[in-house]
């Protein structure tokens, strides 16, 4: 029965995705920060953290994974993806005619401009420090609507004006759940690996060479992101997701590389991917396990003179 | 005499970072939201649009940089970099003791915490659109205390309890100036180039690939992002930022190389660099346009014979 620390208060996008991964006797702890989120987690207090990694509609993810970049290690066990489809909660009884301001945070307003402005066109928009805080104050009187997370309905007495909302289509939300680092998650075959390294900026091409190194494995990149350095100008960290899982030998043959070339390494994760690769992520011909075996036993010949 | 569009209210980061481009005469012009500044220019309501692009302490950074991916194309013709320092803007004769409520935008207040605790511990804290949206609550008195942009301070008639507040120092937020293509502002030593590529991720490498087409012309890579299509899984654009010029060979030769990999290519602009490169940005031995040149010589020596 694990406890999941997530953004909170209740109702929130982050509580929808660690509902996602929790089981029924699992406990979900709303914290009042992302970085308090982890930092439960390093405490003790929690043994799980469910946190945004990819265009969150609340908090800023780019503070996310400085939190993860730093401190002591957390490692990624699963991940989520979400659609970022809101649904719009009111007063009991209160008709759309009647709602005259409507509140949410402000990354999730400024994606439903379109069905504001077709639905509650005379209402004014007013800003909360996340989704579920919208909701909290449509419940004390703060406004009368709030657009929030469809999971928010389960926890306020609200009614739900409108679901299922998005100027958009298609837009997802990704999160990933973070627990002390352990034994990982076993391969399954579609899994993906994630990392943080830290690499002299001033040498032109670093960045090509750490993504041939996975290139020449035949792995995937599905996400880059570069921060630079906090009051060290000129070096960067880049996060990197891709396919596989660290116990492939060209997984671990690639970060292995990456290790030497780098200033600082750090691993975020092998998990089993949310959905599954637009292509296979098989490992393509010449990076299976089984050719590194065979590799390794003719190289062992060749050294100790049996073979060649 | 140019009008600059920006994410207002007036008092905003962005403000603050149009000013620093703008001349005496030039008037600015307070947008509702930044895909709302991009849309100014291109209907010819305004000659140029100031947006966040990096770090941005209000408004989402990727919604921006997916405005510009799309619609009709518009090209940065300078970039500013402001430190992410906040003030601390009251009611005339407010003391500190005194302050109940303080608002500001989420990612603001989540950058002051360190602060607030210190010197505003009692405060409760309330979410505002935008920086500049949280001065003119406390003008009307919704609170009592607006975390704001410096500049705010110059447009409401509000004491400055405190400034150039900073949880952590050395955080910047980057901006990019953007008008219709034409004419492009000349190479001066230290130029900035940005530019979005669209590619299908099925193809494993392609951005190493990429990336190592810059490398190999000594061309030194400042910023990447990766941001799925939407509807489009296995397809993924790239935002890059490398130090150069295009009207120098080796940027231009890039992008030519680039073009002919990529199935999309958007140039976003050459610009002067806000602050100099940590490193020369002057082009490596053997990528200088007199490198360009001799080549292009002798190559063309060699095929009318006579050379070799």
């Amino acid at each position: 029965m694990p406890s999941i620390a997530y953004f909170g208060p209740r109702g929130t996008f982050s509580e929808q995705a660690a509902r996602v991964h929790a089981g029924a006797d699992d406990t979900l702890e709303p914290m009042r920060t992302v970085p308090a989120a982890l930092a439960a987690v390093r405490a003790g207090e929690a043994d799980l953290a469910c946190v945004p990694v990819e265009n969150s509609v609340e908090g800023a993810v780019s503070a996310t994974m400085d939190a993860l970049a730093v401190d002591e290690p957390l490692v990624a066990v699963a991940e989520v993806v979400l659609p970022v489809r809101f649904s719009v909660l009111v007063r009991p009884n209160l008709t759309a005619d009647r709602v005259r301001t409507v509140a949410s945070h402000p990354h999730a307003l400024a994606q439903v401009q379109g069905w504001l402005a077709a639905n509650l066109p005379d209402a004014a928009q007013t800003a909360a420090n996340s989704t579920a805080a919208a909701a909290v104050g449509v419940l004390d009187g703060s406004w009368d609507a709030a657009v929030t997370a469809p999971v928010a309905a389960t926890h306020y007495p609200l009614d739900v004006l409108a679901t299922g909302i998005a100027d958009v289509e298609g837009a997802v939300t990704r999160f990933l759940l973070l627990r002390h680092p352990g034994t990982l998650p076993g391969p399954t075959g579609s899994d993906r690996t994630s990392i943080v390294v830290t690499a002299a900026a001033e040498r032109t091409g670093v960045l090509a060479e750490l993504l041939t190194e996975l290139a020449l494995r035949g792995i995937n990149l599905s996400r880059i992101e570069s921060r630079p350095l906090k009051g060290r100008l000129g070096q960067y960290r880049f996060y990197l997701d891709f396919d596989g899982h660290v116990h492939e030998q060209r997984v671990g043959d690639a970060l292995a590389a990456l290790h030497r070339r780098c200033q600082h390494v750090r691993f975020l994760g092998s998990y089993p991917r949310a959905e599954p690769s637009p292509t296979s992520t098989a490992a393509a011909a010449g990076n299976t396990d089984a050719d590194y075996a065979a590799a390794g036993e003719w190289l062992a010949a060749v050294r100790n003179g049996t073979g060649g």
